[in-house]
């Protein structure tokens, strides 16, 4: 149920200071086997120097270790800020015994403040020296900032591969709230380009479809590492690619929805749902435009069946629809059919209590779904957002 | 200072029982004059029924009169919906003896209910009774929702004419908060087709850089009529045409702050100006991107100075610049100079204390600028949008 649930992974995470509250700040996954890895990045082009760096490590194809630290992005940082990541890679690099150019590196906490890197680089020593197969949890404690929970998961796929991962923060690639940082483990034996085309369609159906309050982050990484260490070789292709690349899929909805269900100040966990659509892409825009509106966030928080939010903000797309066919429902009832009302208030908003909000719109277009999770928004929203950095 | 204020106009507002607080919520304006008319309606595939009818009326030429309700959007409302709109222009024109084809209409309110006419017509014939030159304030009562304060305006120009107007809501045409409508008079003398090339690009430079939540509404309409009564004739290329559009310009601009300082539960009123851009365009697109990060509204909400949020909104435009050379400043204070920090968080959470707050950002890439007005995200804005319908 962690970083390190598959072999030959081993993980920690300590408190280096970072953090005024003294809460871990440092977290050290190690890859002892064969160190191949691929990765996805956030598309903000404002990108943080930990995201520069780790963009040349994964394309030189071998990635022995990732540093993550909270309490600080180690963004907006310029050259100096960047000089600490390449420090922070050396530092781990030396610990470890490996090549610096092996060592990727990823930040979140406040953008446009460099690291102390006089309390960073003893840190990196305490994990260096406290890492263990067992502390997948601790490390998965350590990038934590707003997060009320630790975020891991696994699964062990038939063939004997394991597929573990750990994620901080609630948020997607493009665009995301705060930081989302994500590190996937495998001990299958696999090539850095067949992790790549397994992590690729993984993550544009999870983590890019989750949308907490549209904003993009500058530090955002999923990173995929596989050891090697259960012996079973995967190739794109062969009898079991398949299962690996579900179980990774699997591994990553799992977080993201874990990465929703505790996004900042979230008292609802909403999935939008379109079907009937006439393309997949056209289904993610019209569910992606839902789950952006800030009105009906704030309906589904105050329990209001308030449909009409959901036809407004389906009308800003330009998905191919009759405004007059769609329907409408939440969680099961049908609040909107063709275009007008189609039910009770009262039942639409009975019907919202739960913490989890199916919000069903068909198209009655064509036969194309897509779902994007996103969350309601809430007064306590604004007000971790309103004090984060003092 | 309303609507009334150009010769030619009667207006008049009264309360028909639509909205359960027993506050007005019918105004009637008609144009005593020429009945041009030009008009900006909102740009969302799902539009009310009133916005549908007035297209019509307004493409027609003449609109001697335009009746406006707060207490019921009649948006998704479907065809039932639509023979309201229609039934409630042909009553007013009963009322004034004029044809039905020349009547505007404009609603606001909860989506997806029907209106009840039953309560609206009887109003109407109120509102037609009561109509007098000194009643625009009346008017401009009857249009609030949510609004806390009326929202007027008017200029009086060199050669003699006057342009008043006022407004409703808090929002744009793409996208809006809740409902925005507008009504703009003037006694200049002016076909419909020069109003219509007045009015574009003085909405296009106003009410569309006014961006609150990034919701845009079903039923947002700006209406501007011309009376004719100043005896000014004004037409395209005329000597007084410049100081006529600027005019009409000056009250777009007057009363698109109005709504942005009144949005939904705002303590702020946020101007983000971008210059140095390649382009206008790209100067209102990385303006937009910035006015709508809801991280960034909540950092002002708090008075925290928490300039890479600018950047990371900046960040997801496709707009030319590079990142390393972009400056911010809040209130004159220079927080990030080529991309990092440049200044002193203090001074800058100082700078934001007061309700006026401007976000300057130079991408130092080009010559142009532009502004988009916001607000903050507040608690309160949830808990008004949590509670709207019920």
């Amino acid at each position: 149920m962690s970083v390190t649930a598959a072999k030959g992974f081993r993980a920690a995470g300590v408190a280096a200071g970072l953090k005024a509250s003294g809460r871990p700040d440092v977290a050290l996954v190690v890859n002892d086997g064969t160190g191949a890895a691929a990765a996805v990045f956030t598309t903000n082009r404002v990108k943080a120097a930990p995201v520069l760096l780790s963009q040349s490590v994964v394309a030189g194809g071998t990635v022995r270790a990732v540093v993550l630290n909270s309490g600080g992005a180690n963004a907006c940082t310029g050259k100096p800020g960047y000089d600490d990541a390449v420090a922070t890679a050396r530092h781990v690099a030396v610990a470890l015994g490996c090549a610096s150019t092996e060592v990727a590196v990823a930040s979140t906490g406040l953008i446009g403040v460099r690291l102390p890197m006089d309390l960073l680089l003893p840190g990196i020593s305490s994990a260096a020296a406290a890492l263990s197969a067992s502390k997948g949890p601790d490390a998965a404690e350590a990038i934590c900032t707003t997060d009320t929970v630790l975020k891991q998961t696994s699964v062990v796929l038939p063939s004997g591969v394991t597929i573990g991962g750990m994620a901080k923060g609630a948020g997607m690639l493009a665009p995301a709230l705060a930081t989302m940082l994500v590190v996937v483990t495998t001990d299958a034996q696999a090539s850095s380009e067949d992790l790549a085309a397994a992590l690729r369609p993984a993550t544009s159906r999870t983590f890019d479809r989750l949308d907490v309050d549209g904003c993009m982050s500058t530090n955002d990484m999923v990173l995929l590492m596989a050891s090697g260490s259960s012996g079973v070789s995967l190739t794109q292709g062969n009898e079991r690619w398949a299962e690996f690349t579900a179980g990774v899929a699997a591994v990553c909805a799992d977080l993201a929805r874990q990465l929703a269900a505790d996004a900042e100040g979230a008292s609802k966990l909403i999935t939008v749902t379109v079907s009937g659509a006439v393309s997949e892409d056209d289904a993610v825009e019209v569910a992606r435009a839902i789950a952006r509106s800030a009105l009906l966030k704030c309906a589904i928080h105050g329990e209001d069946a308030n449909w009409g939010r959901v036809l407004a903000a389906a009308g800003t797309t330009t998905a191919d629809f009759d405004p007059d066919h769609v329907d409408v429902s939440f969680n099961g009832v049908l609040l909107c059919a063709g275009g007008i009302e189609a039910g009770d208030r009262a039942a639409g908003a009975e019907a919202l209590k739960p913490r989890d909000v199916l919000i069903l719109v068909d198209l009655h277009a064509g036969e194309a779904t897509a779902s994007v999770l996103t969350s309601d928004l809430t007064a306590e929203y604004v007000h971790e957002n309103s004090a984060y950095s003092t």
